[in-house]
């Protein structure tokens, strides 16, 4: 338990202040309970950037006009195993969740199937996504496109790209699934944010200053937000394949043509479900090939025996188990933040007698 | 042009030197056409670990039973739009590209499909198979396990990952497809040959030492084969997503529990296509702003006026172009090597009367 980061809520307190504030917002009670759910899984998950910390951004871009909270989302191709919904510029949990719901079913009678997001918002964290089709004994994948550039091409001096995420799972017979969700830049902005907070430089290779050498203070790599893709040339070609994906296959906008913020931002997801029943033949040799796998990846020897060697979504479901008991951690510049668009909304405020209770 | 290289052979007859030896090998002629034209054609894009410089290993793999150059393959299912082959420990080329015409041919049926492949071994550069998907219009997506283990994963002390390629390639209107083939790990084993041949360290990041720490020497980096994932954890998180894809979808060996090499290698592969005209429901608008995406790419402002920004695939083509017009370069020492298996399996040497024409 990290005592500085303010008091612990319960999760289902905690769901309850999110309806409220999107309930505020003239959001639907059916589309409220599932934008609520996916930010609720990502705050469980530790996932602390990608939970209620996105409302006051959400609130901002229903300010702006960026994003509505009362979109008509409608599905404009349904062709076997692909599908092209329009998100009609509201935020991307209840789109995204559609087509989570859609490439299932489709992948359960073709074997594999894939939905595309255009005209969205934020879509939280993609694991999410993903993690409910492994929950089906589906293989899931979703990637998305940001609603502005970050990442730098290699070689260049401007961002282009998104820190367009690639999320991963996979169906395990005994465990939790297989789960992967990355940036496909070198650190994520939350990494960036943590150095911030504890005051300490950053390593080489996280970001570039505006001449394109390497910036170590994160308050200015935050500002310019110029990031280095993963590892180089690799992440890049990796961002951009999550653009084709998500923007250039559904039709959203490009990220490396954004205008200025403010209008619409037209972000694009991408879904696929494979079932591996189909395609092996056996669901159960699959999950128990996948368990034999993610063993024999933990019993490597250790660098540090007392750090032993984890796979794709350990961290997350410890830090599940963990808030499921004890609440999530409410930081208290979150709450100030939530408290003030819950007013303006002219919601409840439910959070403010929360206090620690562990 | 690079004089140290060696001579320069033109296409038609590096490809003639391949079907020789295959052949020889009593290769079937219609399994050594495609096995040449995968090879070739990563030799005609500079991936010259992933040409005809494999056919040493290739001999050496039917020597030592881990391939056979005579297999019968075999699809186990067939199932809408999925499919499993059985490559019955032959070469990956020929199952690899009858799951590339496969997929296509379900995903102009159904949006999307995908094929895995188990009993096979090394399939050469991933990044051939995609750029044919994306040759016939469609999106394509392929990776594969590798017959020994050489990524570590991320705090641990030994290799249980290959170096787990990914390839994806997606049309464009009026150019190359876009084109991404990349290890998983942060250096190709290719650039740790490089360092070799130059005496050079190789930076941190690239290799560990059998004690956990950074091995800067190229030769021993080498030896251990202890690579770093890319960028750390998060390529630690995409290789094992390949095995997944190749090795778990497929009922492939498992690379974390491989035994000693020697026996068949058992190596996976998967292939997916989409289509993306049935998606977006527009052929030409994807591949306009396919287009419209890099073009924008390409002119990022680059760090290094006389370096422009590049995309995935551009570097390839560039080489390919320079190569059909002045032919392979053809070190030396692999010429010895090829001199040496052509005589052991009575296959005519084409190579050696050939000299530089540039």
């Amino acid at each position: 338990m990290r005592p500085e980061l303010g008091p612990y809520v319960a999760a289902a307190l905690w769901r309850r202040q999110m309806l409220e504030i999107l309930r505020a917002w003239r959001m639907s009670d059916a589309h409220a309970q599932v934008t609520a759910d996916v930010l609720g899984a990502a705050d469980l998950m530790g996932i602390d950037s990608h939970g209620m910390a996105l409302l006051p951004l959400y609130h901002q871009q229903i300010q702006d006009g960026g994003a509505t909270a009362t979109p008509i989302i409608s599905v404009v191709h349904d062709r076997a195993a692909v599908a092209l919904i329009d998100g009609d510029a509201g935020f991307g949990q209840v789109p995204g969740m559609m087509a989570v719901e859609l490439a299932a079913e489709r992948a359960e009678k073709f074997g594999i199937a894939a939905v595309a997001i255009r005209n969205s918002n934020h879509y939280g964290a993609a694991g999410v996504y993903v993690r409910r089709l492994a929950e089906q004994g589906l293989i899931g994948i979703s990637t998305s496109s940001v609603w502005r550039a970050a990442i730098v091409p290699t070689g260049g001096l401007e961002p282009r790209l998104g820190t367009n995420p690639i999320a991963f799972a996979a169906p395990s017979a005994r465990g939790k699934p297989f789960l992967l969700d990355m940036a496909t830049s070198t650190a994520a902005i939350g990494k960036l944010k943590l150095a911030q907070r504890a005051e300490t430089d950053i390593p080489e290779g996280w970001a570039l200053t505006r001449e394109g050498s390497p910036q170590r203070d994160p308050n200015l790599a935050l500002l310019d937000t110029l990031l280095v893709p993963l590892g180089g040339h690799k992440g890049y070609g990796l961002a951009a394949m999550v653009e084709v994906l998500s923007s250039v296959l559904s039709g959203a906008a490009l990220t490396p043509l954004r205008g200025k913020p403010g209008k619409r931002h037209d972000v694009g997801h991408f879904v696929l479900a494979l079932d591996p029943a189909m395609m092996r033949g056996s669901r159960a040799e699959f999950e128990a090939d996948l368990d034999r796998m993610t063993d024999a990846l933990r019993q490597t020897p250790p660098a540090n025996p007392a750090r032993p060697v984890m796979v794709a979504g350990d961290p997350e479901y410890a830090c599940e188990a963990e808030r499921l008991s004890h609440g999530i951690p409410l930081p208290a510049k979150l709450a100030e933040q939530l408290r003030g668009i819950a007013e303006q909304a002219n919601a409840a405020f439910l959070l403010k007698e929360e206090r620690a209770s562990t």
